[in-house]
């Protein structure tokens, strides 16, 4: 009978390493439920509070950008994956919301006193959450402007074979931290797994995020995350290079950027999707690359991160297992 | 009064020029109506038709991508804006349809045979459209994948103040084959004006286009385009540093790849994006960046382009003017 194991954030962790030693033991089909830590570890709860130095976060928190775990998974071996299940993402559980900031250097524009020609200072913003809306005050008046909620999980791996990986930064190896909105309630992330137990970790509860997260900084918050993890024996295996997620709608890719490159992630994913499409669907690889030249979708993450993806209902009459 | 000027697909041509003398001459508030020839000019009638190395195209049809026109608009000179409203595209009206292709070593993937391990040869696919549905016709064996149509404008753009520009290529002066989704029907593109009378071209229909346009060749296909062109002032001007593509759901900026790098053009995109909130609604910078860093769109167009946008709802309540 499968079971539910709750995690509290003091289990947070700042990287993805087999030598760490599990928080909790679980087994296939069981249901995990984590709280998870904002990405600056609580540095920031007030609008004077700016984006810390990374010197501040590693010298205060120990790290930065931490996440829950890890769970070992009873019977996981290399080869296998982990078919993670997004039951529910909950976000700002603790502070009724979370935050955003800018800081100069940092984010998508790289240097924003360079890219936008007025130089803007580094500034938090504290957002509350009601009703399932994101209240945003603007700077110059007492007017709001209200976001719908859309939490996803930023950041979600397993530990790499060799090496420790700091959960701040992604890779195809582990995963990570992606920040890729699709990781959300009725999505399945399928994993690598590389070490006995596989050493699953989550956290970065993003509150919304724009396309690209271009400050660096979504709505950070703490979260609950409930997920129910489910091990695929390799010889069931349909994972090829980079880890997956599928909805009902859709099947996708979770791809990378190599070196800030997004138009290179975005090649990656669809290679990808295509070599998925003729090992479910039985679908050519040629057909794919021109299938998804035609109805393939692409979401930009956090600037080095997509996901690319095609609507399932196209090509469902093929799927061959 | 407003007319409506009608231009056959005869009037292509293959480059955004001020010294083209122009296919007609129009007022503003007049609606176009323009066929336009596909963009290997109906070299591609058959499967064995492959895309055509860029001598044949030349030699034959004089070039590619062609874009029908030039219109001229009367009274609009250097400094002054066109916002083209679309009201009608029509893809494939003379063959019941188009064709997608793939040609080794272009496209987003670049080198087909280097990125996907089984090399793919150069390959047409002619598709039908039925009932507003894409007839994709699988290789290996008689069944059919149905892709609905989302008919857009593939290329649009005004002469360059000085240079000549071959209309398959794009650029911030005169914008050109940006082949963005959002260049569909309900939508109004707003375009600088460099030369009396702006020479507004427009051509390259596609029925179809998945994000990224990945081999390179959408669905191609002669089309009708049906658009209101408005003369904008200089004095009444909101354009800024690029193309705008506005809908009444959202407002957004066209902009293009540095060297093919789409986190660039992404970031040149925001940028322009947050200016506007600030010029048009009022928005701070500092607010507005914040704002798209939360709820900012990006749609990638071709690989080289994308449209980063926002939903007027968010903004509608502070809008200036």
């Amino acid at each position: 009978m499968s079971q539910i194991v709750k995690l509290g954030m003091e289990h947070r962790k700042f990287a993805f390493d087999k030598d760490l030693p599990p928080a909790a033991t679980i087994r296939s089909g069981d249901t995990v439920i984590l709280e998870t830590e904002d990405a600056n570890c609580s540095l920031i709860t007030r609008e004077t509070d700016l984006w810390p130095e990374f010197k501040k976060i590693y010298e205060t928190a120990g790290g930065c950008n931490p996440v829950t775990g890890p769970i070992y998974v009873e019977g996981a071996k290399e080869g296998d994956n982990l078919a993670v299940e997004i039951k529910r993402v909950v976000p700002g559980f603790a502070r009724g919301g979370g935050y955003t900031s800018i800081q100069s250097g940092v984010g998508s524009l790289e240097d924003i006193n360079g890219t936008i020609q007025k130089p803007l200072g580094a500034k938090t913003r504290i957002l509350k959450i009601e009703n399932d809306e994101i209240i945003y005050k603007l700077d110059n008046n007492e007017e709001y402007i209200k976001i719908p909620v859309a939490p996803f999980v930023g950041t979600i791996g397993v530990a790499p074979k060799y090496d420790r990986r700091a959960s701040f930064y992604k890779g195809r190896e582990w995963c990570g931290n992606v920040d890729c909105p699709d990781v959300k309630v009725g999505s399945t992330v399928l994993l690598p797994v590389h070490v006995e137990g596989a050493l699953l970790s989550m956290g970065d509860v993003h509150g919304v995020q724009g396309d690209g997260e271009i400050t660096g900084c979504a709505l950070e918050c703490q979260g609950i995350i409930e997920a129910t993890v489910r091990l695929i024996p390799k010889e069931q295996s349909t994972y090829l290079t980079w880890p997956q997620v599928d909805s009902d709608e859709w099947i996708g890719v979770i791809s990378i950027a190599n070196r800030g490159r997004l138009t290179n992630a975005m090649a990656n994913g669809y290679v990808e999707l295509a070599k998925r499409m003729e090992l479910e669907y039985g679908i050519p690889l040629c057909d794919g690359y021109m299938i998804l030249n035609l109805a393939g979708k692409m979401r930009v993450g956090n600037g080095g991160s997509c996901v690319c993806r095609i609507d399932r209902k196209l090509l469902e009459k093929y799927r061959l297992k």
